[in-house]
């Protein structure tokens, strides 16, 4: 029997602490949400850290245990230390996955791992329709070619990101604005998924195919090679010219 | 001082012969249309060929003096014979550009070339936001974030294309659906670029910023190495293993 | 229990029967010895065909039964007919994998599916070392960084291929040739692998870590979605303009 | 009469003053050969910058006079000030090229941009074949199949950068290791060329293909669109919900 995948999701649980309205949606937050339905897949065991635990719930023996981590953030993406943010991805440079999640695509650990401003516009209290344009992709497995999204904040290019290696997701919005939702990237040995649906006053998290694109996304992220230490540059040596 | 870029544009020209709509909109014919403002950009010549002329109007002599191809074709596609279609694929691979316009996503030229089945969603009578969502890429040099395109047909996903290598526009239409509008492939030596707009009887190519649009593409696509005969399959012959 | 990969080896099984010194290396043929290592995976069920089989061995229920078609051609690839080529293709747009080894490169499918003149340079009597520069790739999980290949054809570039979607290997040869030997390309539902390794002459296909890549590969070009039937164009009906 | 590209060169030259065998083969450092060659193309200006120079030689005033920043570093890239790289970075997301040569890829700019570690295998002493894998690139117009550079450090895979938008040029050296030799990547508005040969011991910027090629990069990274200021987040305001 293979072992469970082993899943941390890190919330920065601050707006259902703090907002009646998120806190009705998520009553066990954000992260307890996506802990609920992963394990109801019965192939992954999930942890929830958050942001007010100590060294902001990010610790190096954690994430040597993570197959995969997924981080939700947004209001105190400035207060992620460069601690928190150098070990997330020096595990990912070494093969740990990690499924960004709407404004997250502004986390510190985006901008660092992907170099880009990362920024959009946006606009609250709207409506998406989110198109897969990469059926062969595994995160597509069973997912229908469009998913329509009752309430979720517009998100709209131009999206400051790297050029993806797989658009999976175009979503698009009341006025027609497009925006790239869901993304892969490859750094280093690991793998990173940006998905855009997700604003925190709608249970977008609560739709079963939301929930499968990200299970999906978890098996798709799980280290292919692991490295036990991070790369360096390296003199090849013992060697001589000529021995091919 | 450089000579001009050498355009053939190649047009079904079926539509406007028949039909007194597109008739008004295009009364030189969607060739005449694009001749007139590439020619007014003062770095192109061009050379408008139709169906009904001999060969199909697509001649060896012609693609050996051709830089940049560009292909509207719709009703007749089936008609295209494989000399034709032959003929073009073989100056691609040796370094032509090809621009395909609209329909000619289905053309037996563009099958042959990408290899997929090209297929796409599709319905009359919408309009179209086009979003630029590669600012660096040369097609889009001075083109607006947004250009919204007051009728034309829908296409939407699930487009049938291999990954891009660029996409540099994507469309919303009227219900939510979206389409990788402006598309890069290189294939051998050539280049293609692939544009969505330019419905028959919408009068798209008299936009400026559509003009403008492909006015740059026949610039990024114009040969940049060009081969005088197709590669072959080569024996590394009269070299003595070991003597690299 | 998930059922078993359903794999199909088809093999031109020419050089095999024509020449001791390869059937020498390989007495059951290289699709048995591919079928031999597969099967040994325990994940992977394996039939063989070849091309003396009746319809050269495709068919429709064939095809309609495979995850994954792996393809050794070399000395007869012109006689392939439009129908076997023209099954093959439409069953990889519907969702089946492709491994196509070694001189397929050149084969009928390959060029189809491709679109490219698929050529290169070539030289017997080499060897070759094989790099993993995607080591994140599903492809690359347990390989080596470098794999020596004592006997090998070289193959050397330019490899008139579309960009690939992932380059996985790349292969260097005794006069310092290179060549993108492990590439990935997806087409429709169905992905692609081109592996260069292989050559009739030399024992490639019993080295472990050899088995490993293409075992590898099988498991991740079987569908994750799959039609029932060919995509087509489709117009978009029932629909009343405005009620997105 | 269109104005003249603006490069600027940033050496670090150190090797230049501390080392005869340097200073013999790049009497004027690094950057006056460089300024040299693209000067005598006839469409460039350049301007040379080194580390010693106040601010490190990097102003705002500078960059925002500048198309393209040829940077070389390697023994002091550890002094790579925050505000140095913050400045470059900023403009490249704003559209100024980049091309970083040989060492260069651990600079700071380099690792900030990219996100991933940078690090690759080397060894002294070696010499090096180049081959051209994307004929249709801007950056191999007029440049032969193979390069062979004589003198040249060994790079060698695995080179941990993201997934390249282009492989233009693969280097293979004397034991049969190979590397991804020049590589692009698009971030923001701005295009970076990464360019492997370039040893401060070896003459390699004096042979005239290795001159041609960076002239042509420097042209390809000119910037297509420009901004005045950085990208933000930005919410789209003033527009009601369904006005699309």
């Amino acid at each position: 029997m293979e072992r469970k995948l082993r899943v941390t999701v890190w919330n920065e649980n601050v707006h259902e602490r703090e907002l009646a309205e998120v806190r009705a949606i998520y009553p066990d937050g954000i992260h307890g949400c996506i802990r609920q339905f992963l394990e109801a897949k019965g192939d992954m065991e999930v942890t929830c850290v958050t942001l007010d635990m100590p060294q902001q719930g990010i610790t190096e023996e954690l994430l040597a245990n993570t197959d995969v981590l997924i981080w939700w953030s947004h209001a105190r993406q400035e207060e992620i230390t460069e601690q928190t943010s150098g070990l997330v991805k020096k595990h990912v440079l070494m093969g740990m996955g990690l499924i960004a999640l709407h404004s997250a695509h502004y986390s510190r650990i985006m901008r660092e791992l992907l170099g880009t401003g990362m920024t959009l516009h946006w606009r609250h209290d709207d409506f998406e329709k989110l198109w897969c344009v990469a059926p062969s992709h595994p995160i597509a497995k069973g997912i229908p070619a469009c998913i329509e999204i009752p309430g979720e904040e517009m998100y709209g290019e131009y999206f400051d990101i790297p050029r993806p290696d797989d658009v999976v997701f175009i979503g698009s919005f009341s006025r027609g604005e497009v925006f790239r939702s869901g993304c892969t990237f490859e750094r280093g040995y690991g793998k990173i998924f940006f998905f855009q649906p997700g604003h925190e006053t709608c249970p977008t998290y609560h739709m079963p195919a939301v929930q499968d694109i990200i299970a999906n996304a978890v098996r798709w992220a799980a280290p292919v090679n692991r490295l036990s230490k991070p790369l360096e540059n390296c003199e090849e040596t013992g060697l001589q010219r000529g021995d091919f």
